[in-house]
Formats: structure tokens, sequence, C-alpha cells
């Protein structure tokens, strides 16, 4: 069986018709929450650096930097929307093969879509849609072939496999026949990379935005006929058996129409690990529902599991990073601002007075039997109320994904400080009717920020 | 003890005096023949459709294609060098790694001091030289570290290691200090990438560019303080563990400034495989001594290593891969022309009526004793005279490393029907007083077609 080849007949063969509805609609959340984590991760330092450093490259200026002002050749615009989707570590996760995979498709497919867009042939909403399903489903399958040995191993798998799946949907929009997308496959193939090394420094954030940048290369190169290997997948020296050990090939193409990978995709509510996540979820809730104020506060008690002290049991924060492994932090600032978005782990909030006040009174108790996404917060009031919620399985988590909803209030909460009220809405109803876009770079143009660069 | 960090040292603490003179003058003659590869690769295939895709993409067209009219920017400029370096599979090879790392050094410092030349900060001779040779070290002491078992794993040892020499070269152009020096190691580690299935494709010749634009790329983000890991080569997740198999990084850096790699380097006489050396040798050198005309020759014998005929034994060939591997055509062809240059492996030389009838009289005997090196030559006419002669050891063997004449022979057969005269003999003066430069750029200026993109 040539693995390779049958990929690309299946991606090449795929019509827009075959998408489920279902996947349809899974695909429009995945987009407007990447376009969300990129438009709120645009003003970051990975950002600021790697624009600095391409700027001077750029060709003609055709693609747009998500919620900036700049535009970039359409390789360049990839490469940075790829960085500035993996910034805030707020993406989407795939969780079978721990694959990020919106960033890397969105960012390829956004630039080809204005590509063709100022090229006179705009991609319709229709097809920008077909193409990053298929993109996504290609990174997952692929990462499926050879997860866990390969992660273990230290391939960063978003960038390893993403860039399979960036040059199937750029390759796609580009309408590559299959002997093409057999080579855009295997120039994908032979440029992934990404280390696991990598991890805590801004070139964690590279691997998505080269993966997205390598991949549209494949199929800008593929589309001139300049060849690879047709079994790059599977060859004794492909893919799969370099970065890979005793790979599952059957994993990449099997029932690849008819399961598909992006309805397991899951999206955090919170910026932050997620074993924070019920607790931040509680204090929110109970905070917001009782308008409780700071100051009235005499304590916050939490059970939770285990893990939350051993992962998250600084007591005193001072930076963005820290926070994010402060219960007590997480939970102070949960019942201040009554919620748990970026702004709650901004170096301003972690110092208010009302925060570090607060964050002297939560009180820790680990419980074996609690789940790692349950949680049981008691907030005590001063004038000796007390209000108390028990969350059993935190929003986001596997038996309660977020819903549309929830969904859209994390996008306006990503862009909200970066881009017009007119634009948040904007882009929440165009993702929503995608499939009616007659010129899918519509979504460009709504997530970039006003003004002149 | 961290590698990364005291490699990053060793480099940024080097200096063009620390060069010694014999390491000067390889890497001299390393980028007269790196310049014409290039020359002579620039109307491939490969080349073509490179360019063909990436064209669009061009920001500030400041650098040269090599061979071409055309120009790119700095990076696009650095991939189509390096892919137009690797195209006729003539390039240079370290022996103990199999790197060809000329391409892949050269390109991305030639970028990077035209790049220079524009903002008025001319790279001077020295300057590009002592880069060149610390480039060199630097792919090949990461090569060693992971030689033999990264190669027979499927990596594509010259794109692997050769973006880390690509990325220390341009750091020193770009004067990176040591921090921003261990950065763009590590932007390299974390692109390293090129797996050997892609060996007889167009992808094979991807590796050199993508080595060649990501190491320029890597320097350039650490030039804007992008951050990576300070431990990219050593670390468990890092390059050498990850990408090799009990590696010996102790080869990295051991006597860094003494033992210089580039003294190793080796070059190939002759377009083809090295068991066809000593014939094509042999044949022309009784061919031309004689003034021999095809028409006259009764019988070409030649006595062999049994390597000849095992791996270039093809009776008829149809193409230049064909002819490559055919000891009939080599040993006809280059008695025909009294030469071995790429002309000889043309479709048409193939195909030439003198050719095809002496292919026919050539007559192989293998004889286990012989050298791979080694043939023996004898030409009998119809007239019954018969010219013999006996090559011990083909030029360009270990014991018979070409003379800088050989090189400037060489580089005048790979560059004369693609550049004016005058420019073929600028190049090799330039080359060969490199360090009186006062502009390395000059060389790119000397390397470009007459006429109009």
């Amino acid at each position: 069986v040539n693995e390779t080849q049958q990929l690309a007949r299946l991606i090449v063969r795929s019509q827009p018709q075959d998408i489920p509805a279902a996947v349809g609609h899974e695909a429009r959340r995945c987009i407007l929450h990447w376009l969300g984590c990129s438009v709120a991760g645009s003003r970051q330092e990975s950002v600021q650096c790697a624009l600095a450093a391409v700027d001077e490259l750029s060709g003609p200026r055709l693609a747009t930097v998500l919620g900036r002002k700049e535009k970039l050749d359409v390789g360049h615009a990839a490469f940075i929307n790829g960085v500035s989707a993996d910034v805030l570590s707020f993406s989407d996760t795939h969780p079978a093969t721990l694959i990020h995979p919106g960033g890397v498709i969105g960012s390829a497919a956004l630039a080809l879509a204005e590509r063709a867009g100022a090229q006179g042939k705009p991609v319709s909403g229709v097809r920008f849609l077909h193409a990053f399903v298929i993109g996504f489903q290609v990174a997952c399958r692929v990462g499926l072939s050879v997860y866990p040995w390969h992660y273990r191993r230290g391939w960063h798998i978003t960038g390893t496999a993403g860039i399979f799946g960036a040059a199937a949907a750029a390759g796609m929009l580009m309408q590559l026949d299959e002997r093409q997308m057999v080579w855009a496959l295997g120039i994908a193939a032979t440029q992934s990379a990404g280390l696991r090394e990598m991890f805590g420094t801004m070139s964690k954030n590279l691997h998505i935005g080269r993966a997205a940048q390598g991949g549209l290369m494949a199929a800008l190169l593929a589309g001139k006929n300049f060849t690879s290997s047709e079994r790059s997948l599977e060859a004794p020296r492909g893919f799969a058996e370099v970065l890979g050990h005793a790979p599952d090939l059957a994993a990449i193409t099997a029932d690849f129409g008819s399961r598909h990978e992006i309805l397991q995709n899951t999206y955090k509510p919170f910026p932050c690990g997620v074993v924070l996540h019920p607790v931040i979820e509680g204090c929110a809730l109970l905070s917001t529902a009782n308008r409780i104020q700071a100051g009235t506060v005499r304590r916050i008690a939490l059970r939770c599991n285990p893990l939350v002290l051993e992962l998250t049991g600084i007591l005193s924060p001072a930076t963005t990073l820290e926070a994010k492994l402060s219960v007590y932090h997480a939970a102070a600032a949960a019942t201040v601002a009554g919620q748990g978005t970026l702004q709650e782990f901004t170096p301003e909030f972690i110092h208010h007075p009302d925060v570090l006040a607060l964050r002297e009174k939560v009180d820790v108790v680990v419980q074996a039997g609690m789940g790692e996404d349950e949680a049981d917060v008691t907030i005590e009031l001063v004038d000796g109320r007390a209000f108390h919620c028990h969350i059993e399985h935190a929003i986001g988590s596997a038996d309660r994904p977020m819903s549309d909803r929830d969904m859209q209030d994390k996008f306006r909460g990503l862009t909200a400080a970066l881009l017009p009220a007119s634009q948040v809405d904007g882009l929440i109803e165009a993702c929503g009717r995608l499939e009616t876009l007659d010129d899918a770079a519509q979504l460009a143009s709504l997530a970039t920020a006003r003004g002149t660069a």
C-alpha cells in the first residue's frame, strides 16, 4: 500500500458536500477560535521580534498580519500568523495527538485565500472551510501515525505533523492535481521539524509559523511541478520511519472521509493549565452570581484534585508565567474579576491590591477522589454568609465542551482590546455563516487592526 | 558541559587572523568551486521550478541568483543558490560526514554580503572568508556529532547539519553577540530537516536551499532577540538526541580552532560516480596527448576495479543519468572529447555518432587487485598503433587531490557556457585574492548572467 498516494488521492477527490454538518460546525468554531488567539497574540514579544526580522524580506504585501496593521507577502503572513496563534498557549488541542491544529492550518489557508482574492479569483467560504477541514484531518492523521513515540522522542508534533496539514489545505486552495499533491506532501515531509526542547522559548511559537509557511511553500513548489518522493510518508527513509518508530501507517487514511478528527478538537476556556480550570470556573461563577466584592471576602476554601498543588502551588507569583502556576492567584483573580481571561494574568492584575489581599485568603485542600476537572468552591464573606458551588466537570473538559456561546465569549475576551467592536461582531458573524461568504479573505480584513501600519 | 554555549562562544570569539593560511587557501578553492557548481546548475529544472514558485514572494531584490539575470530578496536568493549548488551532484564532499558544505554555507553568506553591501556596510573579503571557514567548521562538527547513525537513519546530513553552519556564518556576518549566536544555533536546530528518501527527486536539492535560507533566517531572528533554547545541541530533547543516537557531543567543539574540517574537503573532477574517474582521466589523457580521432580507434581496452562493472555497467545509455552509470559511454566520450565535463553527459553528446560508434569498441576487464581509484587504459588504433597509460590514483582521490589549476579548469568547464569569459576569469581572480576584496558581494555580481532578467 502506498499511503502517500492514497492520502493525496483522498485529499484531491474530497468534495465540500462530503463534509458532514457537524464537522462544518466544528470547523467554524475552530476558525473563529484561531483568529481570536492570533489577534490576541499579535502584540506579544515573539510576534514583535519575528515581524521585525522578516519585514525586510517581505514581497508584495497581499496578506494580513492578524490583529495588526502591517501586511506581508503570503509566505511571511502565514509565518507570523502561525507564531501569533501559538504565543499565548491558548490554542485548540486535538487530544489524541496533542497537536494544536487551528493555527497551522488556518494561517496557511488564509494567506492563500488572500492571494487568490488579490488575483481576482477569490476563495469562497465553502472552499475555505473544506480545505480547513481536510488540512486539519491530514495533520492529525499523520500525527496519529507516529504518536506517542514521536512526541516522547522530543518532536513538537504541532510543527512536524502540522506542516502536512498546511500543505494539504494550501494545495487544495491552489487546486493541485493528485500528482502535485503527492509532491506537496513530500516537500512538507522533508521540511518537517521542531524540537520540544524549545518549549519555554519563542522558538516554540516558531514551529507553528514555520509549519504554516513551509506547508504553503510546499504547495507553491508542487504547483510548479517541483518534485519529491512519492512515498514520503511510508518509505524506509520517509517521514514515519525516520521521525517515528513502528508507525501506524493505517491511521493515516483509515475512514478518512467518515471519521473526522476535528470532532475531537478541544478548546481552553482559561489561559492556564487545565487543572486550574474548575477552580477558576467556580470562583468566577460565585463572584458573578453573588456580586461579591473583594473586600468582603473572609476566605476562599477549595477542595481539588492533588495535581492542583503539585502543578500550581506557587504562593506568591510575580509574573504571568508564575501566576498560571498559582492556584492562589487563579482563585483570587477569578473572584475579583468574575472571569479568568488573559487580563487576569497580566502583571498589572497580579499586583492589584485586591488580588494580593485575596490570595492570602485562599485555602486549598486536596483530595485524591476528586477529578482533574472537578472542584468544590466555598466563598465565605466577613458578614458570615457563605456561597458554595461544586464543579463536577469544568467547562472545556471532554464531558462539558464549550458551547458556541462560550466560544464567542472567549473570542470577545481575546479580541475586544485590539479590534473595534464592529469587527469583533463581524468576525463572529462571518465565521458563523462562513459557507455563505464569496471571499474567505474577508476574515482577514475583519481581523486587521485599524489605522496605518 | 554546555556544548551549544561553548560553540557559540568559539564562533563569536574567533578572529580572521586565527585562520591558518592553508585553511584560507582551501576556503578560496571551495568558494570558487561552489560558485561554479551554482552557475552551472542555474538552468536546471529544479532551479527553474523553484524560482517560478518563489518569485512572487520576493521582497526587495538585493541579492543575486547565481548564473542568472534574476535577483531576489536575500532569503530567497540563499534558497535558490543552495538548490543550484546541489542540482548537478557535482559539489564538494566532507568525507567523514558526507556533508556537501560549500553550497549551504556559501549561499547564506553571499546573500548576507549582498545585503550588507546594499546597506552601505560591505562585508570585506577577509570577513567573508572567515565566516565561510567557521560556518564550514560548524556544519561538519555538528555532523560529526551524529554521524553515521543519523545518516543511516535517513537524514540528509547536508541539510540537517548544514543549517547550523549557515546560521553560524550568517550570524558572524551580522555580528551577533554570543547570546544571539546561541539563539541562532537553536533556531537552526529546530528547523533542521531533510529526508534521504528525497534522493533522486528535486526535493534533494531543496534541502540545501532550505538549509541556507533557514540558517540565514535563524541569524535574522536571533539578531532581533528572538529566543530559543540555550542547549539546543545537547539537551535530552535537543538536536543530537532527537536526530541522533548516543551522539559524540565532544566532536562539536574539540580542537575547534586548530583542526579545520575544510582541510579534509574533496572535489569531484568529473560529474559522475568516482569509480569512473580513473577511466575518464586515462582516456582523456591519451586522447589529448596523441590527438586521437574517434574514427581511427579500433579498441579501448580497460582494466578496472570490479565495482566499475557492478555500478556502471550500462551498455547503451540513453539519458544523462544512465550515461553516468555507463563505463562504455564514459570511456568513449572522454576519448572523443579529450575531457569529461558536464558537456560529455548531455543527451546530445550521448547520441553523437562518434560516441555511439566508439562505445561499442570499449572492452572492460575487471580485476580484484585494482584500486577503486585505479585504471589501466589502452587505446588501439586501426593503423596498428597503441597508446597506453596507467592511472594509479585518479585525480580528486585522497592520494591525488585536485590542484589549484585543476580546480580552475573545472570551474571554467562549469561556467564557460553561461558567463562571459571576462567574468569567468574575474571570478577565478577574485576568489584567488578574496582577502583583498573590499566587498565580497563582488563575487555575486561577477557570477550574474548578462542582460536583463
